[in-house]
């Protein structure tokens, strides 16, 4: 994989000097077309060998182009911040946003080969870590984001001679590298591993580019021309850019029955069982989140429902339970124009809680396969992928200790239609019903549909979906309540379990 | 000022429960009111005495209420993210946006008053972060915020019967104060300095609300019943609410003349001279932003001038010099709808360098003096605030270590014109050259007279202008990069000798 880029490829001053003018203003020319089409933003990932001229290189193109539509960002030491939330965190609070370039050094990539190099992880979480990248990038390419993926490389021989260069160069040294090269054993391990992540990863939507290192004219001007000919043919293509993949329509069932017709919708509690069911699972609830097993975890829920199904008063009696500092509510609505220049998954990943933290979510990442679905806000390709892609991320949030509890409050039509009447004559309610919520109405069956392949495909073991009875507002709530404690419980075993273990 | 809040206010169990219905009602009415006009955020600042009811109090606000539209913040230990930046950095990502609400609890005031209670700070220091709240305090109000005060108070006697009841209870003893309530001193210290800041902030635009904390009926109904009225007012004021001010109009000079014309435009470098001096100042500010007393300063730098007066090109000798991972440049134009739902001053406070780090503004704050000024995106009043407003930002920057060096670029009219025309002909610089361009030379003397107000108002001592005479690039670049390398240089002279003499 490597032969290529130890031949010694070099370009001499005057080819490189002659060179550089035109490339420089085609460069500055896409820079400028993509600020204005403001289509997608494109990654630049920066790998490879200590000392190959990762950063000489990144400092060129900085020089060449506009650095003011460049972000360079570097993921060195975690901050606390980011120790408190899953790892992917980090990398989606800085993705740029449409029309603009970021250059992410020390990425996912540095990471996973780090970790290995240095014996902390095996094979199979090397071969986990990259599954999550491929699927990262596949979705980041998916969103229309133009991804470059740049490997530098030297000889074992040459890396040498170069370090010794560098630690000669008092202005080199202050970056200190989290591998100590100056081993042989280090370069033979983390080409090896490099090998193995490169051949996983390079796929046709973001392969990598090896470049040889040794010869600073002769990387600047292979980045600078991989650079310009990726932008101006993504420039090209035509907006509404379809993809090659024809996904076979989602049918319904051919006989009529879903998943919602087998719900029980008479089922209900009274008045006096429910008053005393609640302050029982409140107290539960309230004695669960403040469980010190609790600082391992962080609690999500995500409320989704027929309109006038009841979300907010059972958002309400969760909430109750708790101490108001330990919960945000992220109502959901339609994105900003900050958050429609970021893949869809952005605004989500922003309110992901800190451990110990709860966030619930009122409508969610879910509008994604329910009203684009219907209102055809996206095409059918894009909701169809958003199935795997939000089982990625739920099972991201999973991994990294944070439960996710998934509710869908289900009512009647008729039910629905007493409600909207109901809140068109009461005052402080009159503001829950709108236009939309009539016109939504109209779309019955196909939300019907749509929730049934929804849990279908995203109701797992990691992040199960519970639908809710909700005809009876009293029943629905406990029903809530009771399952984010089982959840928490479930969750809690699980750890004690793993504690255990460990301890053998 | 405590008087009235220790005489056993109470409000019976028959009357509480027959208020609440109503002022439910009303609350849930002004919040989905305050939602739908989005015309302003509503801040809530909790403080007062351990044990007087703030964390149930602010429960039983997201009960009445509908706790989707309300955002709870707590500020304790500080982050490190938090800890690298100006201690204000942590309220302001933290702000609600118009038409929500946010609560605060251990805001400034709770900072200050430990600190002080604790012995930390001294009298002149506490009077200090007194100013500063009543100056972010009005900043806030004078961009439209609505802000509440409320102060829970019990006395001593009252404090201690609390405490024992809550320490006798498992539930309450999850989150500890810093503050060791359990001394009788520590009461004594809190109500005698919580007392001075009381006194300093309570101003018409944001007064203080004293609230006996013994009883959690009245103390509930209160707080309540402040809310309702307050939003109520808020709400009913008309759109283009004026503020009572009239400042009166900034007039130009009386002579015509004006500090621009002061500038010799004819200063020039040859090339040689150029070449020599760039390599000998970009090495020089290498240097010093690789110097370790970087690692106490961060640097900011602005840069504003006429169009075409070469910003981008002064800007790019300035990253050439620096690795690419140490600073980021932050291009701004009109404020997106996210950013308009915050102070003006919101976008700018996100993007402040941790220290050790540089972010370059291409354009910046002083917009709101300029363009926003000529063209009339605000009112007068607004603008003529802006001079104040920023001028504490800027300090509240320096105090933090934050370098600020800020330049105008000024080329003469015919400059300007000869280098439009140039960018229309060459194909890569014709996205440097807009309609709004040739507009904005239309109104040339306008941008003279509010460049002069701008630097009479803001250049100060610890930020002042820098006036680049900017006809010849090459002479700017070389007094840009000059300029930021004496700045670095005093600021680790200032710290050296500071450092000194804290030694002795």
């Amino acid at each position: 994989m490597f032969e290529s880029a130890e031949i010694g490829h070099a370009i001499d001053k005057d080819t490189f000097e002659a060179a550089v003018p035109a490339l420089r203003e085609a460069l500055l020319e896409v820079q400028y077309e993509l600020q204005q089409q403001k289509r997608f933003p494109v990654i630049i990932l920066i790998n490879g060998i200590e000392g190959a001229g990762k950063g000489e290189t990144v400092k060129l193109l900085n020089e060449w182009m506009d650095p003011r539509l460049i972000e360079v960002r570097t993921f060195d030491q975690q901050t606390d911040e980011e120790l408190a939330r899953p790892p992917a965190w980090r990398y989606w609070r800085q993705l740029p946003a449409k029309g603009r370039m970021g250059i992410f050094f020390g990425n996912w990539y540095s990471q996973m080969l780090q970790s290995r190099v240095h014996d902390q992880i095996k094979d199979a979480r090397l071969d986990q870590a990259i599954a999550g990248a491929e699927r990262l990038e596949k979705m980041l390419c998916d969103e229309g984001a133009l991804i470059f993926k740049f490997w530098f490389h030297l000889s074992k021989k040459q890396m040498k001679a170069r370090l010794k260069a560098l630690a000669d160069d008092p202005l080199h040294s202050w970056r200190i590298s989290p591998l100590d090269w100056q081993q042989s054993e280090t370069y033979d391990k983390f080409v090896h591993f490099g090998e193995r992540v490169l051949r996983r990863t390079s796929r046709d939507y973001a392969p990598w580019h090896v470049i040889e290192g040794v010869d600073p004219n002769y990387r600047g001007l292979t980045v600078g021309k991989i650079l310009l000919e990726g932008l101006q043919n993504a420039l090209k293509l035509p907006k509404g850019k379809a993809s090659g993949m024809n996904p076979a329509p989602l049918i319904a069932s051919v006989d009529q029955k879903s998943l919602l017709d087998s719900l029980d919708l008479s089922l209900r509690l009274d008045k006096d069982d429910y008053e005393e069911q609640l302050i029982t699972e409140q107290a539960r609830f309230s004695g669960l989140m403040r469980d010190k097993r609790m600082r391992k975890h962080a609690l999500v829920s995500v409320f989704e429902g027929n309109d006038a199904a009841g979300k907010g008063g059972a958002i309400r009696r969760v909430a109750a339970a708790l101490d108001p500092r330990q919960y945000h509510i992220v109502p959901i609505a339609a994105p900003s124009e900050d958050e429609r220049a970021q893949p869809y998954l952005w605004r989500f990943w922003q309110k992901i809680p800190a451990r110990g933290m709860f966030t619930v979510f009122d409508r969610s990442w879910y509008g994604r396969v329910l009203v684009e679905r219907i209102e055809g806000f996206c095409t059918p390709t894009d909701w169809m992928r958003a199935y795997g892609e939000i089982n990625d991320f739920e099972e991201q949030l999973r991994n990294a200790g944070v439960i996710v509890v998934k509710f869908w409050l289900a009512i009647d039509k008729d039910t629905q239609l007493e409600r909207f009447q109901a809140r068109e004559e009461i005052p402080f309610k009159r503001f829950k019903i709108t236009e939309d919520d009539w016109r939504n109405r109209d779309k019955w069956d196909d939300y019907r549909a749509a929730v049934g392949d929804m849990v279908d495909r995203t109701s797992t073991e990691i992040a199960p979906w519970t639908l809710v009875e909700a005809n009876d507002k009293r029943w629905a709530r406990i029903k809530v309540l009771r399952t984010l404690n089982r959840a928490l419980e479930d969750a809690f075993a699980k750890s004690d379990k793993h504690d255990k273990k460990k301890k053998k």
